[in-house]
């Protein structure tokens, strides 16, 4: 049943994804409800980079990166590849020549729930990599996955053509037809932020800042002197 | 029984915590008999970093950080927040805004048995943080737990005021009442191994330095050449 | 049963150690036939090193670094030690002082399937490790393991002697005997590597460069447009 | 955005799931073509049940389990509950009380990719589970997720009303619109195998069974006599 | 510093943890706030057993089981012994010998965060474990710990002297001063579970059996209807 | 180079392996030295049994099981297969017709670092298995590794021919050499602690039985009333 390769699919405009990777991961996963994240086992192999891109999705048969190079073929200018085997596979599906193939087609990253390998290579060429682990532990050729269907990764369904957000923090989905909506939602975020960063600087606490009080007097909050919790051992 | 905040506990004097930094982790959990180390699970977010500070405790429910805002009021100049949440919850409980707040408090930085997020911030911010993941998902408000009272976090007891030391190699707790012991040992301590290493400099080896060969022999080491072991197989 | 310490155990010759070491882990892994690799969880604990030396092997007690004091003694210039516990243990059995020993013998390294701390002083020192964990936990002496006899960690057996390569993707064993024939293998990998690097970077993909056409149709791959995936639903 | 119970959604028809639970998670694994499994780390928390049922889908906010009961309401005779929560969260979302009222309401089971408890009681009551963990933590109210749309848990898309089969050996979600097809293909794999269980009895060996000799010549078997190979070394 | 053993200390009457292990753990745990479980980690290593203590404390150092023998010796009727190593180790420090003698002495069990061994006769003599691992791996003698003072096990604080109470769930903790008050309203639970029981089998679903339908509405839950989710992607 | 099948590998005499069914796995790690455990991670899928044979050793290409049927063909009685894949893959290599056949030639279980199927039948049919997971997933086939070479799994050296035994406890390797004289250790081991099961259940302790009141003392044991501790807090 492996061996679907749907092209033509649908990507996010590029002046979008553009636009989103203004904002972190954390913004934007707060912007669009709190959905999208991408489990944290899922890191970045370097520090420092925040990109945004097209998602085309792969699926690989454990241990085989056949389809990883089934998908550069489908691959355009702005793309991310996101890529998750069938069966948890700890192995390096993944390195220096197929990055070196993605970054002159203008592919702007790899997410992968699985291994890469050439790491070092892979930050001298700037290619950015999230990924599960880091195995020098060399795949098959010859069994097949799918490339561009919607696939299950780190906890989050991903279509092709979702927005893919990657920084520090991890990895962000946006759903094709949400993106315009949440890039609103973050602009709003972040000014908010803004303003509450500057009232923090000016050192005001959170509990006035966020108006928190009512809700911890509702929640029943009791503040006690040390040397009276001392005497008494209240808990 | 959540919502307990003790206010007015103790702290270690600040000029014992500025001592206490010049020293290790390693140093210090030697010095204090190898007890006090946070589990290896907890791992800075930045690289050579130490800090020192007087701990703040916060128990959370789980996927929810209020209680953290609750305990940035009680915070003061060369504070370091030790934070747990009740149970395991792999969120981001810890981002740029609370860091803002704290820094600007003059608070030393972060322990956390949970997630953080905005971690590209917080180094470039320089707020230290030790942490058990990396994780963008937002937590939810309303929830309490409690503030400077006895804690367990990655399998030590610390009280507040107990003094924290923090460095690339972990985490390391010392009782309030034993810091001033503590930093007499650690120089103890740090001054024996500068002698020993000027011994390992000169080309002796710990065998000697550390007077190891009668405690070997005791322990039945035997030694045999490899044209010996090989024929017959020594086990 | 346990305080062997096999004396006088062969190399390989520091000759080919050191050709080695200009091939990356991943190219030797695949050179010798996707054989030797450790497993992924061993780490460097630093970035951008890689280095080859010729195996001394030890097993330590758990937590109990007294073996690696009696190791010492057995190293000489291009060794890197070899470290597993009998069973596992998330201490540090190894810091700066342990490693100034060993570089002032010009040992190259250390591979241990356990715990290290003073990773600053290590890598200020700029001696490189690949460890399961970073623990200032110390251990205690006095009980005793091997010395150069044939050990299995992380996947591996490893004899005494056998090169051993480490960089950022991890650490692949070369049995002594077959360095020199890997050496050839792996040359023969780069400079194919080298022709395909230059045919990605002219734009060609890896189905053509490797010539995977036949394969993926004999694997049964199937192209089907988007707009017709979407109404049908195929699968 | 969290929220939304999709009402009134398709089953799969209750004859297909009662027969789909005479087969084996591994043999309809098989039969539609090694996929639909979730990842092993979810397991029963009884021995020797097999059952299968109708997907309610359902995602519950981290440590909080109000979408639960909102999903019973509509469960119906035949549907087996599979649950996820939007964040990993190590609490027990689920017991006995639930489990009552689920049986009362002829549900086939649960499937949830966290934590449960009152696990004996879930056991003497007969109602199966299948479960990431087994903790007594509590979850709190109020915050909701969704019930019925589709959802990615432990590596796979579940849509509402996929078929869910599970046994001692883990969970496989069939798509409805693929369980006629694969019961279809799972009767000949059990027959083929049965054809084969007689042959084993009959002391025939799977190189025979499964004509797997020239498939293993072409792979370059070599068979050397162990004098020979103690002789050389041979690898 | 360790080597401490502190005679004398008080229990939790006996009474009392007899007619608290009539209570399960979850009802326990949430009978007290929610408050005092072990991780999930920690396991049984029978099933269907329920058993109260009250607890002695126990730390050994890394691989060392010495001070479990220094700690029988202070053990009385209706105690259960709760053990933690002071660095994990993943070893067998506590087997069918040691349990005999436990049991010759009325200890109600064992609770350790550390690998036990000799299951199997553990299991036939009836002597309950909860333990984070099962391991045949042999603990040397010579180094000792503490008994009877405040440990951290597992996320938790534990006293001398606490209730321990331990099912097919896990383990939780009762603070000696709590036991009383906890039961009361563990009681109170129980009375309120068995109403709300009745209730689910006579068809009733948590959202009245709760009142949770004004909760949800305020959460902003939204049912619509398969056709028109499907029509427009409702999300 | 994988594909090496050795035959005619030398076996522990069936006598010996039979005696050796006779002890505990814990026991006859402890009679060799506290040497040829495997990790824990290798667990029993049934409960209650104990079984010995003859390692025939087994390497496995990632998510492949071809040379497992390979290695049928090398069984005969007596023998127990080890299996281990070349890098990990969570994949279930082995199921109820492979057990079949091995049960036909009186092969005696199975210990695989990897994941199995078919539980329930293989528990049905009374086949033993120790292995890391369970896991529906199917394997390929079609690459090779090696049969009856020296193999590192779960921390050990594996010799073809070598005697494994396991029960609940886990697995331990005893090399071919040793059998013997394990077994006279491994008796008088057993007839050791049956002399102290007496004392034990008579009442006395292990600080008296294994007379270790002055290795305690030598290691600095303190005795503190709970009055005098509580006043002064020793530590």
């Amino acid at each position: 049943m492996a061996g679907l390769v749907v092209t033509g699919t649908p990507r996010t405009p590029l002046d979008l994804v553009d636009t989103l990777a203004e904002y972190s991961v954390a913004t934007v996963h707060e912007a669009q409800g709190r959905t999208g994240l991408l489990a944290s086992a899922i890191t970045p192999i370097q520090s420092g980079t925040r990109v945004a891109g097209s998602a085309v999705t792969v699926t690989v048969a454990p241990g085989d990166n056949t389809t990883i190079a089934v998908a550069v073929e489908q691959c355009q200018e702005g793309d991310l590849l996101v890529v998750t085997p069938r069966a948890p596979c700890d192995m390096g599906y993944f390195g220096d020549l197929l990055a070196t193939s993605l970054k002159t087609r203008k592919v702007r990253g790899l997410v992968i729930d699985a291994g890469v390998r050439d790491v070092a290579d892979l930050q001298a060429m700037d290619f950015p990599v999230w990924s599960r682990y880091v195995s020098a532990e060399g795949t098959t050729k010859g069994n097949l996955g799918d490339v561009n269907v919607p696939i299950s990764i780190a906890g989050q369904i991903v279509h092709p053509g979702d927005a893919v957000l990657a920084d520090d923090d991890g990895v962000v989905i946006v759903p094709c037809a949400r993106v315009a909506g949440v890039l609103v939602a973050a602009q709003d975020r972040e000014e908010k932020e803004e303003i509450s960063r500057a009232r923090y600087l000016a050192g005001e606490i959170a509990l006035d800042v966020n108006n928190m009080r009512p809700m911890i007097e509702a929640a029943g909050i009791r503040y006690v002197d040390y040397s009276m919790w001392k005497e008494r051992r209240i808990s």
